[in-house]
């Protein structure tokens, strides 16, 4: 079947998805995570023999390749845990009466069919397959060649439990070959949402290359603003864990711009508690002179997402907000302060998803929010932003119920429409 | 200025725009609409010169270009209603406690910059540009080269109009020329959303030629089906209002899809009715035999806009549902029947964004719905679907207040997320 067929019977097959109950699609989504764990072996067999064909490539994308007993069980964990979660799809958003006998009703619906590529994390499969099943949308799957043995013997387990458990066929498809990413790419009257998951230019690749709408983000890079009523102990713990807790994360603070009132103050305790991390730090000229660094080498626009950070000292408040809204990427920003009117202006004012006062950029994330469960974070400006949980996966249509109802007679003024709120 | 520079002006306007208090937009509105009445006579003036120059155009382009008296006091009475409405911007919308001390904030607010491409109608561009000024959003509008005095004429008073009354300077741009456009479309790092004005062709092109998201739709193949328990009376009723109340609109009916059984009893009464509209019939094999008619000169998925109506006889719902999925383009669809059950599978598997029972296809619209404004009709399904109100130029961004709180405790297990929600 080439994607175009493939992607026409996601399509046909996402309507009947959608049509079963709440309860049929959580029982999938259980059956799903018995069948990964009854069929662990075979997974796991398929894991190593990619391991062993990839055993030249570097070691963080064999860390991310590796598929194991950890892996299997969080995945597992992960569908219980989904299946548990509300079911939204036909949930009832609004109600309102346009006139007597002709009621419009708002009502929550999956998108339809969406497209997921990613490198190497076989997990990942796992994960957004079952936020499509329980959302009622039909997938498209495409894993990194890597993970290739990985991904096919995940999507048997998990397809066949799901038809299993009446899942319509064909609601969930896995594409193979380089050859297929470019075909998906094209398929923008059957694809209507692409999730990447992978390196920045990857999402970039993607995003540049179709017409089919993407979410997730290319950067992440997340300013600390270190305000003139900066605490020095908050400044010390905020950044350390903004930079340090994990520093190849999308959250991770990228630069650190500091009050020219703080950068005598706090700057000095901030810099010595980061470089005894280990952190390498590169300064504006000023910064330069506190700190004997050196400028930064890739300019302000630079994701290091590992042990590096720019530091640039600005004369106020509203440098520190035009140089994040001209050099971040609306990912993520925080300022400690203990100025109350200085942090709401640069809550209102950074045109970021997240906006943090006197904590971790760490905390911009879907678990952490509370979603539950998380399809990833947006930096787009429409649809959905930030960390996106399942509602991410939704959309909505009207339905409008009457009796015979014609527009002629409210356009000659023969009746008027009420417009009651009821919902 | 190029292009580049005039959207790069705009959004760091519009940060400014939006930082503005709800009275003080209201206030910008009820200028624009003082304005435009007092210097009615120079709108008026140059959109005779308009109409002038255009002597040869088609007499439809001609009545579009038209601003007369009637249009502008139309407009004045919109901006006057738009003021009126409530202000969302910075409207909370969810409030969760992560943690004790650590509060989330889901707040609205402007999406951006949008950039609006607009054929001929001048009133659109008064329209559009309330509703961004309202809902906090930088605009750059790009009108018709027939009607360039007259969008010059409106563009100078309410743009000066806003910013006497304290809007930012640059937040609203116009565009002249065709070259412009093409530098638009390629601003996805600035512009965040499109929306075309025109036809069909028009905004196909744009979705075509830019990876800047954009709102609207390019067809309106809307259906109408004839269930085998339609009542006669309400069929003709809603199928002569569907078809023929506005048929140049993009919900006007196109197809008209008949059960088998309701075939020779329910179809020769409305095809009567519409024929004696004017309505030219054109039919598949069986609807021939009945209607004595020709078949469709473009195919099923065509919109006449005029005196033209497909019919196609099928053998039940299912083949219905399965004929506006294929054929139609998400609009809006309808059906006719007193069987509750038939109508909610309909209602429930047509996979577009207005479904309707026993009423007209000429429902789907902003205004009848209630919206107040209308920004247009939408057939993606990211981010606004069916009639979109002001809520479709304004997205979200999270806020996050705590007191130095940092992720690596709770990475350790030392502190727990509460996830209270408070809203």
């Amino acid at each position: 079947m080439s994607v175009k067929e493939t992607a026409k019977a996601v399509r046909s097959a996402y309507l009947k998805l959608s049509a079963l109950s709440g309860e049929q699609r959580a029982a999938a989504l259980l059956r799903m995570a018995d069948a990964l764990e009854r069929e662990r072996e075979s997974v796991l067999a398929a894991n190593r023999e990619d391991m062993e064909t990839a055993s030249e490539i570097a070691p963080a994308v064999r860390a991310r390749l590796r598929f194991d007993e950890k892996k299997l069980a969080g995945c597992v964990e992960g569908l219980r845990a989904l299946a548990a979660l509300p079911d939204k799809v036909g949930a009832k958003l609004a109600e309102t009466e346009l006139a007597p006998g002709l009621v419009l009703e708002k009502v929550a619906c999956p998108i339809g069919v969406i497209g997921i590529i990613f490198e190497a994390r076989p997990d990942a499969l796992v994960q957004i397959a079952s936020l499509c099943l329980k959302s009622g949308n039909g997938a498209l799957l495409k894993g990194g060649s890597e993970a290739q043995r990985t991904n096919r013997a995940l999507y048997e387990v998990i397809y066949r439990a799901s038809v299993e458990a009446g899942c319509p066929e064909g609601w969930l498809a896995l594409l193979e070959t380089r050859a297929d990413v470019s075909e998906m790419l094209s398929e923008d009257e059957t694809i209507d949402l692409l999730i990447p998951r992978g390196s920045n230019e990857f999402v970039r690749y993607i995003m540049d290359n179709s017409h089919i709408p993407v979410m997730g983000h290319a950067d992440g890079i997340c300013h600390l603003y270190l305000d003139a009523a900066a605490d020095k102990a908050r400044a010390v713990a905020v950044a350390v864990d903004s930079k340090c807790q994990y520093m190849a994360a999308c959250n991770a603070c990228e630069t650190l711009l500091v009050h020219e009132a703080a950068a005598e103050t706090v700057l000095p305790a901030v810099a010595a508690a980061l470089r005894e991390k280990g952190i390498t730090l590169y300064g504006c000229e000023r910064a330069q002179e506190i700190l004997g660094c050196a400028p930064p080498p890739f300019g302000w626009a630079h994701e290091y997402l590992g042990p590096e950070l720019s530091v640039r000292v600005v004369s106020d408040l509203e440098r520190a907000v035009e140089h994040i809204n001209t050099y971040g990427s609306g990912h993520t920003d925080a300022i400690v302060t203990e100025d109350r009117a200085a942090a709401e202006r640069f809550l209102d004012a950074v045109d970021s998803a997240d906006v943090f006062w006197n904590c971790s950029t760490r905390f911009a994330d879907g678990f952490r929010f509370g979603f539950g469960a998380e399809v990833g974070i947006s930096t787009s400006k429409i649809h959905a932003r930030g960390p996106v949980g399942l509602e991410g996966l939704m959309i909505y249509k009207y339905k409008l119920r009457g009796s015979g109802d014609t527009v002629a007679p409210f356009a000659e003024g023969e009746r008027n429409f009420t417009h009651k709120k009821r919902m």
